[in-house]
């Protein structure tokens, strides 16, 4: 069975765009299974770009390659990457899309070479022209290294990292998903094992901490989301009618003793 | 060629959740066929839920496996089953999902199975430890009772069904398609051969009953649908902007004869 | 490795429509890659589908079977065709939505037949029960000649092709994208190698032409879009947004000397 490509976009899905995708990589080698992650993601927004990316890492065998394209640069200077984080590959723009999935990677299982861009390239459609024929060529079995030279590190997405502070974790909303759960940058990896007891926005907390969305009742709660970041949520409904942060918004976490 | 497996939930396409469910299937298989039947449930919304599990199930070969997930009890003690529905499988919470699946089938080939929650799985991401794994188990060839314990059947949905009346058959509006079509419970097998002559609705009415969009003019129609449910149409517009019924609501039906 | 079918509708994504074309191609082989072009064409617009159908054609490799459903005439008298347009097929209603696929194949590599509607075909749903079948046994290997009788050409779309006049070509605004970009009917083929200089229409007009979005600044400029259409885009927001042209609205682009 060949790898499989999979697709993170802000390309929606009313054009061709994502389609055009499967296109360049099927003439590559049409036996490759490509299926989408998601072409969701918000109009250039990277902070949420690279949590997709993570989610659809953590959530597909080793093997499989992620053609990430969320590229408000593209046909310009920024470079172009292709990465292995620990066995999943990721063929994405140099802009940080790739923050989690590198960060999250074991240092010694994580490599990174920078991918050129052909002269034939459309300057408007770097993700059919470069990432989807590099993505395929991996997945079809390429080493890394015949992708591109390889380069110390991605660029990195400083926005996205939640920092560690006395008693609490201070992060902000990456990403609001269709639920309506607003998702946070603190990671279990920032929690360390500790137990959160609380979070706090501008105008508002929560100090309930749930474990299913179910049981939240009629509120706000802090959940540990599926993919590792604490979500502030409300059940059935937005997190933000209850009065819940907002994209980009200031949220602090806070561990228990 | 391996079996399909089609996803039915209420998870949106913005995220990377549908994907997580073909990365959890594909860890099980990986030459397993994977396609969306609908992401776009509505939220939480078990009837149009129920409706998108039986449309697919129609539309799809013997043998296909569907994984469907609208599951606002995540977590909770609710259960989750099983079922192969005429030679049609699926694998659902146990909240009414499957009803018209279950419902149209014959009798005698038709078989439920509980399915257990494993321990690992994440209290808000079912679908993905949970539904997904065992949907692709028997995509793989596994036999229903190798996924679970017999159990009588699922948990129905008194709501799904119309009542058989004098003269008519009383349903409600189960879902609202892209078209803006109204569909309704009422059912090629409520109606037992009866023509339909018109559909009534608190504050509005059709006599007009058309056998294609194009022929209904200006005004609704009732319609038999392509998934055999009565429906209020309007041609190239939506119903409710004509005054049709809304989700929701109740509809009569009224029969020739 | 078997054809792929690409799926180009107006169904949108959120009912079971979309699925039951895939589930009618896999009742006729299994084996065949089924993927979405887009859902997403705007209810019944002819000419937003005839440039997905087209966009489709050039991104995916000749053997493609392209099955476009757009289909407002659906039970009507309304004719339904396969093209072969160059090697990549196209099976749909016989309305314009193959115009730009078929105008801009070789006139030496197209041909065109009939395709006759099934007795047993729901006359709502032309899309499961005509054209996906008849693409499903194309993309299996079936020869256009054995799915229909051969005629002339298909209808076409007058509207979808732009006027080369004085110094110019005359089209209008056929699709809105994702990004907001305003595609005009005036294409690379009208242009005759001309560059463009400017471009105007009611109440507005650019004289920047672009190469990529990410150079344009802060107003509007002209940029030749990755399917050969001229474009009015903005920097990361909708050219509409900065007074540019709207769906249908006549598009004068301006060449040099």
């Amino acid at each position: 069975m060949s790898a499989a490509v999979v697709l993170v976009t802000d390309y929606g899905v009313d054009d061709a765009y994502a389609a055009a995708l499967i296109g360049a990589i099927w003439r590559v080698d049409p036996s490759l299974r490509c299926v989408a992650g998601t072409h969701g993601v918000p109009l250039g927004d990277l902070l949420a770009g690279a949590y997709s990316v993570k989610s659809v890492g953590r959530a597909f065998a080793p093997g499989t390659v992620i053609c990430a394209v969320v590229d408000p640069g593209v046909g310009t200077q920024r470079g172009a990457i292709a990465i292995d984080a620990g066995g999943v590959f990721c063929v994405a723009p140099d802009n940080g899309l790739v923050a989690y999935l590198w960060n999250e990677a074991p240092a010694q299982s994580r490599r990174c070479v920078t991918v050129d861009v052909p002269e034939h390239a459309s300057p408007t459609f770097h993700g059919r022209d470069v990432f989807a024929p590099v993505a395929a060529r991996l997945a079809a079995g390429a080493r890394l290294e015949e992708c591109g030279a390889p380069t110390a590190q991605p660029v990195t997405l400083d926005a996205a990292f939640a920092v560690v502070e006395p008693g609490g974790v201070a992060g902000r909303v990456i990403a609001v998903d269709h639920f309506g759960n607003a998702i946070t940058s603190v990671r279990d990896v920032d929690l360390d094992g500790r137990r959160v007891v609380a979070a706090s926005w501008e105008h508002g907390c929560v100090q309930e901490v749930a474990r299913t969305y179910a049981e939240i009742g009629t509120g706000l709660a802090a959940v540990l989301g599926s993919a590792g970041h604490v979500e502030v949520a409300a059940d059935g409904r937005p997190a933000a009618s209850l009065g819940g942060p907002r994209r980009g918004q200031v949220v602090r976490v806070e561990v228990e003793g």
